[in-house]
């Protein structure tokens, strides 16, 4: 194997445990939020007919899924999202009882091009609603958004709400009209955030053939800011009465008052130059932003999207969700200081004296185990010396030594690597001490 | 998409709520018990370059291996299994610290022929320990394999342990040398629980060229049950002193005296009969299998490979490891009667009653909640026989009524839909009676 050089794909990545295990606790969380709300799991395969995902995820996707074929000589894909493969299951099992709230923590595959630096498998963090639902669900969604950040410690954030409904009134009132003109002028809104007004405008020239007086108009509307009630109003006068903007306008009026009575109205703002890339969206759309950190831009986004879902029954099934953006998300708690890299779960090392010590090492372990503390015993018969540096590069705290010194007057000996104390304990103690020391 | 038949790929599973919400709760229990031995999650990619996968796992790994080429036109395969992945990940990151400690709970995928009835991807549950280490690897591992039964409430399961060394002197005593007779012999002892005595009989001599009493006597030493010395003690004379066969002997004495210290001695026995059909064992073997179950076959299985980890280091690092056959273990826990299907997370529906009175439902999910009860608004304005219909159809135990009447004397209905029985109750008691309720 000397010719083989061992590294991952380019564009795939390993997570070792440093990383691992802080990843590990924000999913659990974020799942234990999901279960709160009654999400429940699902799981899926890797790969689905090609037949099945050719033509849902936008011309973009179609070129970035990566496909081969089975035994057999079916074409299949690795799968580009988790929605999808939903919109497969809730057509595959009729015996799903609708609504349904599931929610699916797993990687999707990308061919990206290797020079645009993006990696080519991500875990997608979905939770979605879908069946006969009202704006409920819509509510739900985005208060699921806040409980996740507040379950992970962040304290200032922000969830941006928009309806695309209404957007779409706001752009037929401007003189945007036609599917072309307005998913061009989505694009563009999109970009507001990012990007300087007079580039705004350019993009607004050339792409969507709007200029003057009438561009300034639209961006003066959409950048509004204020209380949901305000802007509306403001906006309301714009819009024809019987435009769909209209409906926009009372859905999300809608939403806002569910918001408040769930109490999460302070986290949540209406704005109107949230767009959302994705073609499919039909209603509420919303992002969410940390305070500290709006560089990172969104860390979670959702909406409601009415015909994806029912694409293989044949009918229309409503369907809204959160999907969490967890890499940047574990960035930003990474930046924040809100997650510990460790490097092992164990906490205590139990080092082994000799071959005959190493039956008490044994017995010690199983105890500590039994007490719920998380511990190694030592795989070898090493020089202490060599098993504490061990502990130390490990970046275990507690050492234990179960030596014949100790073991004759029926002690155990643990020193804390944290700040060198050292001291001897009964066996029956030792359990207590680590557990008490660790809280302090 | 009227033409499309929505359906997974052959030979890959969805798993519904029903089936998920159990089985995540028994890898979380699993992954609480590698934990508890000090061992730390890592994630690998779902691809490695063909050149690491091709010839690490046999000839029959190699042919069912899916593979495609990335973007950039480098062969990529799936994943087969995640040691390979692991000695990868060794090899790459010298920075680990050895003993290194891992654990790895993720799909892997075979090319396996539709008819063979077996499935192109499982989720493979995988604890190791890779470095310099010594027999207390092995006794730990085996420990772990007792520590995972016991967490699952399993009370009577058996871990049998035999060592390859052991077996190769035994094997060579009885006059089967050189490696392929030594692997043709191998596989007929992996048979011999399945197969009756004649029949193995008929292998040994067809495949491994060993015939009459020479056969018989074989099938005699390995076939004796007792205490480890007892077993130990006839084999002994057998093996020439100078037989690598000793050294088995002493590792497997030694690998017992710590499991009678580490306390699991009594569901651990020596079994000269455990083979492990994998050509990279090197030492320990051993396999756990359910006494009420006979028939499932082995549920976790593992052993000490000592040349596989080090193979793209060039450099030989023992590994010793456990594997457990998540499918069929919970296949078993189902039959046992210890896991509980339950088609959704939510136990309470907190029902919608008009628009008005939703904005308490809100409020009251909201309060819920923070008490750490999982519940569902419902997300419409339907009937409320509807909303009950659902909760029945979905196994949602209770369900909440905020009407206008209970509204106006400061109380919320609550039904167990579990006995039908009805009360009316202060929303503030609310979580203290499902809670209570729940528990009785």
């Amino acid at each position: 194997m000397a010719g083989v050089q061992p590294r991952a794909p380019q564009g795939f990545r390993d997570y070792l445990p440093e990383t691992m295990i802080p990843k590990d606790g924000m999913l659990r969380r974020i799942a234990e939020v999901f279960e709160r709300f009654g999400f429940s799991p699902i799981m899926t395969p890797a790969v689905e007919y090609a037949e099945i995902l050719r033509g849902k995820c936008g011309e973009e996707g179609d070129h970035l899924m990566y496909n081969f074929l089975t035994r057999g000589g079916k074409e299949v894909c690795l799968r580009y999202d988790l929605t999808v493969p939903l919109a497969r299951v809730i057509a595959q099992y009729r015996e799903i009882v609708l609504p349904f709230r599931r929610y699916q923590i797993a990687p999707v595959w990308r061919a990206e091009r290797p020079q645009r630096g993006r990696f080519r498998e991500f875990l997608q963090c979905d939770a979605d609603i879908v069946g006969p639902i009202g704006l409920l669900a819509d509510s739900e969604c985005i208060q699921v958004g806040c409980a996740v950040l507040d379950a992970l410690g962040i304290d200032g954030y922000s969830l941006r709400v928009n309806n695309r409904k209404l957007l779409s009134g706001i752009l037929e009132a401007a003189g945007v009209r036609g599917a072309v003109r307005e998913v061009a002028a989505l694009r563009v809104i999109d970009k507001m955030s990012k990007v300087d007004r007079d580039e705004v405008l350019g993009m607004m020239e050339r792409e969507v053939g709007l200029a003057g007086q009438a561009a300034e108009d639209l961006l003066g509307v959409i950048g509004a800011g204020g209380p949901p009630e305000e802007v509306l109003r403001t906006v309301e006068d714009r819009i024809p009465s019987d435009s769909a903007g209209r409906a926009g306008v009372e859905e999300i009026c809608e939403v806002f008052r569910m918001l408040e009575a769930a109490g999460v109205a302070e986290k949540v703002h209406l704005d109107l130059g949230i767009a959302r890339g994705l073609d499919y969206y039909t209603g509420t759309v919303y992002e969410g932003t940390l305070d500290r950190l709006p560089g990172v831009g969104s860390i979670l986004a959702g909406g409601r999207y009415d015909s994806l879902i029912g694409v293989f029954r044949g009918e229309e099934i409503p369907g809204v969700g959160i999907s969490v953006g967890v890499d940047r998300l574990f960035a930003a708690l990474v930046e924040l200081g809100l997650v510990e890299s460790r490097s092992t779960t164990a906490g205590v090392l139990i080092t082994c004296f000799d071959r005959e010590r190493t039956q008490d090492s044994l017995r010690l372990a199983g105890d500590l185990r039994h007490s719920g503390i998380n511990c190694e015993v030592f795989p070898g018969l090493e020089k202490l010396s060599k098993q504490f540096r061990y502990a130390d590069r490990k970046g275990i705290r507690w050492v234990v030594v179960v030596g014949p010194d100790e073991v004759s007057r029926g002690e155990v000996k643990v020193k804390d690597l944290r700040d060198g104390s050292e001291r001897s304990v009964s066996p029956v103690d030792l359990a207590g001490v680590i557990a008490s020391g660790a809280a302090g």
